[in-house]
């Protein structure tokens, strides 16, 4: 994936917890704040938080801070959440069914608009939303019917490697992959991997490290 | 969390991937690989590998590269998976039943050894596994039982913070949590944030940046 704007990849993943902090503060009503405030709602420190935001532009105040109402449009501007964007989610199992019920999306940018899947038995199965289960057989076309610019795939390991090829293939640019494997596509298309089982060994050392356990 | 070790954060981060690209080479019968290959395999590059694994120690051998079954050991260790860790799930909606039959988590380390509910609908009911929901009332006493040692938090936002304090006083010093909340607790509990929207938000600052979408 392409790094046009030379902000490093780190700082592109803390900006979305940093969008959330501050539309925390704006709930509270908090007009400024101060990379100090900003990092302890991130847990991180106020130097990195400063840095980070550097790469936007400079809108924050020497010794006031930054104000909320604008910094929360900024990094929505930043992170492409101008108009919400469509998602379709790929395997109607339990991991489907519980992603496409999951009410924190909405409000944060991205709305359900088609669910897949490639057992023969749930395709056209009405779904809540309105949505009925499509056949992988159609991807391309309602891709482009419903706009969908990002995908979930939760479908098993064996069989994701040829769904993400039918998705690249659809057009989709960008991947959000559930299934236990490193997925090889075009260098144009971005895919963050969900990877449950790594994120309790992360907790694993920890527990090791920490307590010798 | 504390880093006694000054194994940096982000190496911790990576050791999962190392150690599941390494299985992979494991299962295709590789005995020897350089920090080349396993960086092609990680999706990232040769000298932050070498840089990365250093931490753990002295192994690779120059020129050569390193020993897969031995390095499997070294990192298995680092990231304390010697025993098999027995964890719970809080909340057994659509969420938690879908973490509860993911197969993915048994032959990494880690076994679903009970299942909590605050709804007393719920609890008392069988479920997969031979497992019977639990109230949370009896957290401390299923989690001395069952000696676990990590728990998945799935319930909702509104609830997070008064069970993940629950999960802390039952004597859990390793959280999972799913719910779209920061959740505020002792500094020697290491908790790591599932964040879905976080994830696309990633997906969508791309689609920006690379395709002016």
């Amino acid at each position: 994936m392409s790094q046009h704007s030379g902000v490093p990849p780190l700082t592109i993943q803390r900006l979305p917890l940093y969008l959330r902090c501050l539309i925390q503060l704006q709930s509270q009503r908090v007009d400024v704040v101060n990379s100090q405030r900003i990092a302890e709602l991130a847990g991180t420190n106020a130097a990195q938080v400063r840095k980070d935001l550097s790469y936007l532009g400079e809108f924050g105040v020497r010794g006031l801070g930054y104000e909320v109402d604008s910094l929360v449009i900024h990094l929505a501007r930043w992170l492409g959440l101008q108009h919400t964007r469509n998602i379709a989610i790929i395997g109607y199992g339990r991991l489907g069914a519980a992603l496409q019920g999951y009410g924190g999306l909405q409000d944060r940018g991205f709305l359900v608009t088609a669910v897949f899947d490639i057992d023969a038995e749930k395709v056209g199965e009405s779904i809540s939303g309105g949505i009925v289960v499509e056949s992988m057989d159609r991807f391309a076309e309602v891709v482009q019917e419903n706009n969908i610019e990002l995908v979930i795939i939760t479908v098993p390991a064996s069989v994701a490697q040829g769904v993400a090829e039918t998705v690249v293939n659809g057009g989709v640019k960008a991947i959000l992959n559930f299934a236990p494997l490193r997925l090889e596509l075009p260098p144009d298309v971005t895919v963050r991997q969900a990877d449950l089982a790594a994120e309790l060994q992360i907790l694993s050392y920890h527990l090791r490290e920490d307590f010798g356990l």
